[in-house]
Order: C-alpha cells, then sequence, then structure tokens
C-alpha cells in the first residue's frame, strides 16, 4: 500500500474515450498462469493463443519466473513500459493493491476479472467505492470488476478467459455490450447462423467505465454499424439516455434487452403514479424515448440486430410471407398481425408473373404457397422470390423453412441466396426444424443470417420497421440524472390544499378555493366562491381523504357547509386524532360539463428521473393502467405524442362521433406540469393529478384533486 | 364410370376407428411409379425400404408391369384381396373415379395425396363433396384429399411421399395431427433434440377423416399419451370439442395450435357481442373449455407436449431456476414473472446444503447462480442441482445453458442428466447457444429434449401448470354443431321491445314498459307505471337509437312525455322516412342505486355455435375488450368461473374496500340467458344485454337495452 498514485496529469495523458482500450498497443496480464484450468492461464492463451495481438503482452504473476514459455514480471511495477491494458486475474483480496500498482505504473485501463464484490456484498461495495475513487484519483479507466472481459473481433484481440472463445472467429458490424457474461456469450455464439459480432464488451460490476461509455464508443467506431445491449442494473440513467440519443445521431440503431424486469420495485408511493409505474415501464418509455430498440428476450436481441445490420429500414415496409408449406404461411401471416405488421399488396405485374411461375394450385396472393412442388423444381423458387421481392409495395420477404429435406432443401436455400443476391429487399430465412441440414448450411454461408422461429422474425421485423419511422427529437436532451438511487429518500406530502396553491400559482387550472378552520370561515368562503361547493379535510398527512369521511360534494347553502365542516372535523378526530389537521378545503365545485376523467402524474424514477404518466382516469386506473409515459422535460411534439398513446386517446380524439375534447388545453396542462416539475430540480418525488376533468374542445379543463410529495431536506447534510 | 360400388353393407364392415388405418394389414399405392423424384416413387420407397411393413403391399401402375421390381396391377380393382389401406398417388382428375374403384374393391380406407382440389376452387368443393358421398354410401372411409399421408413410428410404417421421413427413426409417446404437411413435418423433426412421437396424421382437406377422429383414436391407443394438434379449418366445432373431452376423460391432454388467426371474420354483426368477438378469442375460450392446452407458436407446441411427457403436472408446481450465469437466471425469472408462474421458495435445509456445495459468491436463493466456478467443477452442478430438486416446494426446475463450452458443458450437461436419473422433478435444460456442442448432444440423448428459447420454456411450463389445474367439467357435453358455418345466413333483428318482451317471459329482469303509438297513449302508459320514465323509438330497423335522436331519459312527468312522444317519431320519419315504426317504447326509469354496468352477450360462431360473452359494460367495451367467453350451454359452475374472469370482476367482487355487486342474480341471469337461446335451437343468431345495471348484494339488476337477432326463416327451403 506504500505506493505513491500518480496523478494522471504526471503520466501520459489519457483519452476518456475507449479506443485504446479495445484497440490496445500493449497488455498485461496480471495473474498470469501456466496451471492448467485455471482462469489465469486460459486469459493468456486466449491472447497469445488464438489472438493476433501484435503488441507487447506483458505477463505478470508473483509465482512463476515463466509463464507460457516467457518470462514473466513479478509486478506490474517491473514492467519496462507502461501497457495501455492491464487484465487482472487476481483473488478478490489482492485487487485494491493490484488496481494501485497498475496506476502508479501508468496503465490507462485496468479490466478486473474478479468476482465477490458489489454483486455479494455490502464489504464488497465499499471496496469498488474505493476502486472508483483510484479511477479518479488517478485517471486510469478501470473496466469491471466481475467482468469476463472483452473481445475484439474485427482486430482479432482477446482480453478474456472463456474457453468458448477461440471458436468465435466470425467478424462482423454488430457491437454487443452486455452486464453478464453468459448473455454476452450465446450472442457470440451466433456467429454459427452468420451473425456478425465485431466487438463484445461485458462491463461487469461498473465501477469506472459503464455501459454507456461503450454504447458511445461504438457511435463513434467506424467498424460498428448495430448496438447491441443487453442491461442489467443501470449505473445513471441519464448518461444512458444521453449515449443512446448520441448513437441514434450517428446513425447507429442501439438494441436493446432489459434483464430483471421482474425485479419488485420496493418504492414509497403515495399516488397512483407511483404504484403503477414499474421499472419495467419506465425503463420501455425511456428507451422508446431515446430511440433504443427495446426487446423481449435475448433471440430476438440477435435477430433485431442482425436485421439492422443487413439494412436500415425506412418504416414504412409491408412485409410478403413465402413459404413452400400453406399453414406455415398462415403461421407466419398470424405472426404479423399479432406484431401490427402489414402485409404487402402485390401489384398486378407481380400476380401476372407468379401466375406463369407457380403451378396452378399454388396461392399467387401474399402469403405465397409455393407448394411442395418445388420439392422437384428449386428453379420456381428462384423465379418466384425474385418476382415477389420486386413488388413495388414489398418491403422485406419472410420465408419460413418448415422443415428439412436434406439435399432438396439444400437446393432451394441455394435458390433463395441467388435470389437475394439480385435484391436489396431483405430475404429473412426462417429455419424452423431442429434439423439443420444443406438448407441450413447454405443460408447460412450466404449471409442469410437465418432466424429460427416464426414468432422471433415477426417480431424482429416490427422492431426493425417501427425503429424506422422514429427520428432524433429535436431540441430535446434527457435530464442529467446522476448515479441510480439505491435507497429511498426521506419525503413530505403537502396537503392538497398547499398543493393545489402552487400548482394554481404555476397557471395550472385547479378549483377556487381556501381553508377554513371555522365553521363561520367555511360559510364565509363559500358565499364568496358561489354555490354550489366541496369540503376536504385539509392535512397533510391524511391522503386518503374520503376513506374516512373527509370529503363532502355538492353543499349547495350555507347550513350544509357549516354541517360539513363539523362531520369532517369529527371524523378527521376520530380517525386520526394525533394527526396535525389545518382546516377544511372549501372549493367551487367546478364542474367541466361532459367532462373526460384523465390523469397526470409525475413520480421520479431509481434510474430515468422524473417521468410522467398520462392515461385515462377514474376507477379503472389499476385495472386496465392505460397509460403512456415521457421522461421529463416535455416538448410541446413530446406532448402531443404522450396525449396520443393510451387507448383512451380514441375517446378524447372523440370516437364513435363523439365530440373531442379539449387536447390543446390537455398539451398546455402537460407542459405546465412538466415545467412545473423541472424548476424545482430534484425537490419533486411524485406529483398527481387526478382525476383532471378535460372538457370539450375549447371548454377547458381543471384538476379536481392533486397530490404533491417532496424530497424533504430535513436531516440531510 | 361404370363400377357399380358396393355398399359397405355388403363387403366386410370396416370399423368406424382408425386402427386399421394407422397399422394396416395390407396396404395399395395406386399411382407407384419408379420415375426418379416423383410421388409415386418416394411414397413406393418409403413404404418398401424405409417401413418395417411385414403385410402385403400392391402396387398398382397403370403404365408399368414393373415397379421397383415387383409386379404392378393395372388397376385397384385387379388386386387379389382387398387392402386396408389404398395411398392414392393419382392426377386430380383421375382421383373421383380411383375412390369409385376402391370402394368396390372393399378399401377400407382410401388415402388422398392429391392437391388441387377445395383449397383451390368452388369446382374442387364439389368434387370434395362428392368424395364425402362416396365414403359416405360405401363405408369406405377417406383420408385427405391434399394430405401428406401419415407415419406411424411406433410401428414403423410410413405412408407418405416425404422424402424426409427415412430420416425420422425416433419412437415416442407423442401423437401428432395437423392441417398442413409443413408444420407436422417440423414437429417430428424435433426429434434431434429427443422429441419423441408415435404417430403423425396431416388430415388434409378432410372430406370425411377429420382431426377430431384422430384426436378419439389417439386418446384410445396405448402408445400415445399426449395429442398435439395442429389446427386450421376446424369442420366440426362441436365434434372437435367433444373428442377433445373424451381425450381429457381419458387421460391424455391435447396441446393445440390454431393456425389462422389473423383471418378477418367476414361476419354480420349487429352488436357489440358479435364485433368484438373474432374467431380467435371465441376459439381460444372453446379450447379452454374443453381442456385443451393452447399455444401459441409451433415451438411452444412441441415444447409443451415434450413437457406432458415426461410427467403429469399438478397445477401446484413452483419453479426453480438455476444456471451458470447470473443475467440468464435474471432473464429466466423475468419469463416466469410474465408468465406467471411462482418461483418456489428454498427450505433452510436447502439453503444450508448449497451454502456448503457452492462458492461463497454463488447465490444460493431461487434462482440459483452456480457462477463460472461450474467450469472448473462439473461435481458442482450434480451435488447443487440434486439439491434443488430435493426441495420439497420445487416443482420442476428451469436449467438455462446460456452458451457452449465445448467439452465442459458436456461434463456438466452429464452431471444434469445423472441428477435427472435420481428425481422425478422434471429439470428443463434450456439451450441458449446456436452452438451445439458436445452438452446439447449429451441433454438430447439423455432424453432431456432440451429446449431453445427461456421464454419457450417457461411459456411451455406455465401451459403445463395451469393444465394441471384444470378439471373435466361435471354434468356438460358442448353442443352438437355440425359442419362448420362457410356462408352468412339471413338474419331478422327484433325491435328493443319485442326483445325485451320475449326476455321478461323468460324471467330476465327488464324495464316495464309498453309501445304507445300516440303522445295520448305514452302519457297514459307513463302514468301507468310512474315518473320518472324513458321514451325510445321502437322500430326492428333503427338499431343505434341514439344517433338519430331516438332516445329521451329522465321524463318526469305527462307533458315531457308527449313532447318526446313528438320529438321521437319526428326524428325517426327525418332520418328513416321509408322505415317502419312501430311507435315509441315509454319504460319505468329502473334504476339499480349504485349500479355497475356489465354486458351480457350470445353470438353464434361459425364453428363452436353459441358463445356468451360476459364483461365490463358502457363506453369502454370495444376499448377494452375486458370481457371472457363460454360455449352454451352454461352450467351454475361456468356461469361462476365466467364471471369472475374479466377483470372487472375485481370491482364486481367489490375491490378497495367497495360493496360487491349482486353476483347471485347476475349468475342466474347468465344462466337465464344459457337456457333461453338453447331452447330456441339455431333460433337465435345474436343476442346482447348492454347495459346491464348490476346493484350491491341482494339489490338485483336490470337490463337496460336489448338486442335480438333471429336467424330467418324466410325463403329458406
Amino acid at each position: 500500500m506504500g505506493v505513491q498514485i500518480e496523478s494522471r496529469s504526471e503520466v501520459d495523458p489519457a483519452p476518456r474515450g475507449l479506443a485504446r482500450l479495445v484497440d490496445p498497443g500493449s497488455i498485461a496480464i496480471i495473474g498470469a498462469s501456466d496451471r492448467p484450468g485455471s482462469l489465469g492461464r486460459r486469459t493468456v492463451e486466449n491472447l497469445l493463443d488464438h489472438s493476433d495481438f501484435g503488441g507487447d503482452c506483458f505477463l505478470i504473476s508473483r509465482s512463476g519466473a515463466q509463464i507460457a514459455g516467457r518470462a514473466a514480471y513479478p509486478s506490474i511495477l517491473d514492467v519496462p513500459s507502461a501497457p495501455d491494458v492491464a487484465m487482472l486475474v487476481v483473488p478478490a483480496t489482492a485487487t485494491l493493491t493490484t488496481l494501485r500498482d497498475c496506476a502508479a505504473r501508468g496503465v490507462r485501463y485496468a479490466m478486473v476479472f474478479t468476482s465477490g464484490f458489489g454483486e455479494v456484498s455490502d464489504d464488497g461495495r465499499h471496496i469498488e467505492a474505493e476502486m472508483a475513487r483510484i479511477a479518479r484519483d488517478s485517471g486510469m479507466r478501470i473496466y469491471g470488476p466481475n467482468s469476463p472481459g472483452l473481445c475484439n473481433q474485427n482486430r482479432r484481440i482477446g482480453m478474456l478467459f472463456s474457453p468458448a472463445w477461440q471458436t468465435d472467429q466470425r467478424t462482423g458490424p454488430i457491437g454487443i455490450v452486455t452486464h453478464g457474461g453468459g448473455v454476452g456469450r450465446a450472442f457470440m455464439q451466433a456467429s454459427d447462423r452468420g451473425v456478425g459480432v465485431g466487438l463484445y464488451a461485458s462491463t461487469g460490476n461498473e465501477v469506472d467505465i459503464t455501459a454507456a461509455d461503450f454504447i458511445r464508443h461504438m457511435a463513434d467506431a467506424d467498424d460498428i454499424s448495430v448496438i447491441a445491449a443487453s442491461l442489467e442494473g443501470i449505473k445513471d440513467g441519464g448518461e444512458l439516455a444521453a449515449a443512446a440519443l448520441y448513437a441514434a445521431e450517428c446513425g447507429k440503431p442501439v438494441v436493446a434487452l432489459k434483464v430483471g424486469r421482474s425485479e419488485a420495485g420496493a418504492r414509497a408511493a403515495s399516488s397512483h403514479t407511483g404504484s403503477i409505474s414499474g421499472a419495467a415501464e419506465v425503463n420501455s418509455a425511456a428507451f422508446r424515448e431515446v430511440g433504443v430498440v427495446e426487446v423481449d428476450t435475448l433471440d430476438e436481441l440477435i435477430d433485431t440486430a442482425a436485421l439492422f445490420a443487413r439494412k436500415r429500414p425506412t418504416g414504412r415496409e409491408k412485409i410478403a410471407v413465402y413459404s413452400v408449406s400453406g399453414s406455415v404461411c398462415v403461421m407466419a401471416a398470424d405472426a404479423l398481425a399479432d406484431a401490427g405488421l402489414e402485409l404487402a399488396r402485390f401489384g398486378d405485374a407481380t400476380r401476372r408473373q407468379l401466375s406463369e411461375q407457380l403451378p396452378s394450385y399454388a396461392a399467387i396472393d401474399n402469403p405465397v404457397d409455393l407448394t411442395s412442388d418445388v420439392m422437384a423444381d428449386p428453379q420456381l423458387s428462384y423465379d418466384s422470390l425474385k418476382t415477389v421481392a420486386a413488388d413495388p409495395d414489398v418491403g422485406a420477404v419472410l420465408y419460413p423453412f418448415p422443415c428439412d429435406w436434406g439435399g432438396i432443401s439444400g437446393q432451394i436455400a441455394e435458390a433463395t441466396v441467388a435470389a437475394q443476391r439480385e435484391t436489396d429487399v431483405p430475404v429473412l430465412p426462417i429455419w424452423l426444424s431442429d434439423r439443420l441440414g444443406e438448407g441450413w448450411t447454405t443460408l447460412v454461408d450466404g449471409g442469410m443470417t437465418p432466424m429460427r422461429t416464426i414468432r422471433q422474425a415477426s417480431q424482429a421485423t416490427k422492431r426493425w420497421v417501427e425503429r424506422g419511422r422514429w427520428a432524433v427529437p429535436k431540441d430535446w436532451q434527457p435530464l442529467p440524472t446522476g448515479p441510480a438511487r439505491r435507497d429511498p429518500v426521506p419525503r413530505e406530502a403537502l396537503s392538497e390544499a398547499e398543493a393545489k396553491a402552487l400548482l394554481r400559482a404555476a397557471g395550472i387550472a385547479v378549483p377556487e378555493g381556501r381553508v377554513a378552520t371555522s365553521a363561520q370561515e367555511a360559510v364565509a368562503i363559500a358565499d364568496a366562491l358561489g354555490y354550489p361547493v366541496v369540503a376536504k379535510v385539509a392535512s397533510r398527512a391524511i391522503t386518503h381523504k374520503s376513506d374516512i369521511g373527509g370529503v363532502a360534494v355538492n353543499l349547495t347553502d350555507p347550513h350544509g357547509v357549516a354541517a360539513a365542516f363539523a362531520r369532517i372535523t369529527a371524523a378527521a378526530m376520530r380517525h386520526a386524532p394525533h394527526v396535525p389537521v389545518d382546516g377544511v378545503l372549501i372549493e367551487q365545485m367546478k364542474v367541466v360539463e361532459h367532462g373526460t376523467e384523465v390523469f397526470v402524474g409525475v413520480h421520479r424514477d431509481a434510474i430515468f428521473g422524473p417521468v410522467m404518466t398520462f392515461g385515462l382516469g377514474g376507477v379503472f386506473i389499476e385495472l386496465f393502467k392505460d397509460v403512456a409515459r415521457r421522461m421529463l422535460p416535455l416538448t410541446p411534439a413530446s406532448a402531443r405524442a404522450l396525449l396520443a398513446e393510451p387507448r383512451c386517446a380514441a375517446i378524447l380524439q372523440g370516437a364513435r362521433g363523439a365530440p373531442a375534447a379539449d387536447l390543446e388545453a390537455l398539451e398546455r396542462l402537460l407542459l405546465a406540469v412538466s415545467d412545473f416539475v423541472c424548476a424545482r430540480g430534484d425537490e419533486v418525488e411524485e406529483l398527481e393529478l387526478n382525476p383532471v376533468l378535460v372538457g370539450r374542445a375549447g371548454a377547458g379543463l381543471v384538476a379536481l384533486d392533486a397530490v404533491l410529495v417532496k424530497r424533504s431536506r430535513d436531516g440531510e447534510n
């Protein structure tokens, strides 16, 4: 521990980027070993035997003078020049010391394979905090710990211990970044069906370098055109969102699988917004907003990324289905319908050509059922597939191969590959059988990256087409959120009257009203407001007011108001005797004629910060969860998109001949709420207007109830 | 055509069952050929070279005296004895003649491979009708046309032309019946991952023998324990439902994929019930009701059937997740949560054992993350897997293998197979990689039928567990429906007043009321009923009454009633001058206090006959489609189950402290509606009560509006 850490300014200044990490000039392996089966040995073999690494490689081993037939150094401090990368294959207990030594020796990037830190215990988390400090203080960047390493396929450099890597020989345009090595390795092995990966990183516990850093790196990298990510614990939602948006601006689609959707979000929630907004829903909304193509499964991740690598979508693609089996055609049409994709309508020329090319009992409309006659004449497949792909309405061809017919399937596959060479409309073969014969191999070798199920193919196509419709949002950047919250923050709820006063001051329409502390005052307020009025208990401590008898509506005269005051204060005393009550809020019973009840809420997500939820209000909120979400701040465009997204939008827009609601007033409300929250920094934890009664176009709206929960500063330093 | 058809009574009486079809004593191939690549030759080769068929085989060829080195007969009429089965590999134009010859010669079962009939044209449908007549008149049963044949794997008899069959050598307990050969062949090739099929039939256009016949056959067959079906055009819904129920009674689960869900149901619909009930929804409801396990994809069909073949579920299974990769564990937990399955809770003994067996940083709770240490010590996997499977709360173990590590994966797979031998809790390996190495082969050879994706495995497990909870319904049989309707029937709508009169007579609560033909009469009726009343235009021809101004509510005095009468009749004259109007229906405005609006409808499905739809009423019906369905007739048990199924059931049962609705009255209503429809045979096409206002428990309900559409007998013979 006596080693002095040189600050980065004293050594060669390292770039913040990762170019020298993924393509280093020199590498050290600390913990290199000759012991069979050890991680140290596999790491050495992967770099020396299975890579084309031409730079310096320093092996460091406390025990041996010779490793893999080379002289080894006892310590990283002894190497003759500062390596770009040091891989640490050392015991957990030696990690901090070794990292300090690396920093002292001027290592640019330290990769820590070792496990047993933050993923296991609080002690581990403290050690990780120390690693982060070393990185911050020294400028040396740290990758890991608990990482399987990384491999640069396109340069054939493997900095990792996996015994599987030596067989992963394919290169390609896809960059992968994962939390978790198993997922990434499975993706790599999709090379066996022709999926080409150029760079694969698995960032482990991310004390310093994060998945977001790799997304930015890949966005800039010339040899990567599609970014695939499997994300488990996102360290900084704002950073990730910004990186994804940067990739989109660079023209690189990001396809991502969020792992850990089922984790129970142990969050405090005083509102519907909080209780119906799980981490998974917010994650999906955030991804969508920054153009990340979210997928549901590992296979979809692979298939979708591979499809983007084949062609960029326009968003207008309609699909042709083409197969030798009628029932498989129908299955594909089912799956496309489920995915919300549209079947192409063939033009007359296409139909005429098909009817010349195919047997009389083949289906010459879309889907095209070739019939099993193709078995006797694979030329049928070549001719008709070309015809289909040439139809002007066809943007992609789904081509399920139901089973393996040995050599016959090989010939059909050859015809498919040949037809694909003559069109840039992607033909997507789907190999349904578990028998991988000649046909399969021909498709793989022909660069057609066959998919394995109809559902996955149609889901991948859906993601692809939908991303084609997305555009980088104008004049918008996600808020910086800082590190993801691990622990709940102290909170305090305002009373409804307090909340409404703040909202009213911000230009948000709430009913006129004031808090009365006596029956007499209540009547005076009601007289001033005009009848009818509503009375509600005013207390920060009572959130479910009606449950305790704390609400009276439609009070039409002074007598009713006075009686309500007495009833409500008595009910509050009875149900919550030790709770401070400010009085009774007397409000205009402002009824918007023909109003529709909607719901507007904001809550602060642990990862992505403040998120707005909008949707159908009233009794069915939790039953139907008919809502949509957007990250704050809203722009006019994102507010309009948010309004149009829930299913109840049809009602608001005037379904079935009914008049439309006041969508302009709603849009103004959403923007005002966004401004209200954003103007207050990290103060607002939850804000919910429910119900908001929206009148017909031009009639305005009013937020009848409001919940506002602030972050409490009491006791914070 | 001069051949006289012998009626079945004159020849050897054939059993109605299919035992001699799938295991015949003698077979004729009509259209046998030596021409390379021809269907005739492949059929001969499949039977003579690739089967173990010991019975007589007669080859019939008009052209050749010798086929495959055997003497051929010029006609089926020339064979020395009547074969059990004749396979027809003849041109479409020769099919009818050949079938008549077969019947004349006393063939028991004729299989028609030929295509180009009902699936292509109306002419083809007429020929099929003639085939059906031949079967009916002669007693000879016909399989096909447009069928690829069938194969009895367990007896090794192939009566089919597929070039792929010769490589399908595995036997097994699964019976498959499909519409469409591609799907079945793909299923057969799942033998490459160890899935064992005993019998596979693909019934083609089903002029006589149907999928339902095969389900009954397999239900009785000793060598089949699970039935898998891929169904496209169901010929007779009632027959299929009854066959499935019979299989369930025999203890044989039926797993089915409905192909063609996206087909547009071109149906007349005068009600919500009709417009929100697509063929797919009704199909799913019918399947569920008779215990058919519906799956969404071909892979789920295979995986689910294979799982049933491994073990029968109890319905109480909770699941353990077990993997060498933490992120893959989380993906599996996500998928199980999506599938609504429960993770097992390990007992203390299990946790203690695991903490002894696994490295300190492994996750010893469910999911179990073995960590990559297992690479160095496969024994870890054997020990801990046994421990997990032995936990009393574990009903199945999902075990995803993220990637192939060559020999190491082989050793881990061996440990898995060995552990499975010592427990009857199914261990379900999932091989995520496209690289199929030693580990894969070991799992397949060990009988573990590895699945290919986590989602499919969890979906299969979900279907399996859910079927374990299902019981054969007591005292219930599906209605006989007859052949599926191809064409719409003539329909006539009753007026609301007529419909309500019929319903009232059947004991269904509707508001009191009568039709008035003058303002004076309207007032007299209102006086008699008591105020307030409702007035509605009474006409069979006006279904959307409010749209034309034909409804007035809350009329509190005679003056209001008279004015409403005038307004409504004028509106009807203005909007529909040429339409017969009976008058104006004056009804008690019977308001059930605190009522919830629900929706009860019946429509006649083209395949499954009358189906009831129940769910949330009001403005959001079409938006949320929060409904459930049951085939008629309802039993008290199925009525209760129907009431409990939609999401709005939570509201009716009294969610969030609200009082429960009158569920008993609702149950009585559902049964009364079922009786009403069933008592009228096929007369009722659509019946809809919407809204039905349901009061609190004991307060009853009332059907505020009613639509009734009858089948019109005018012009029918």
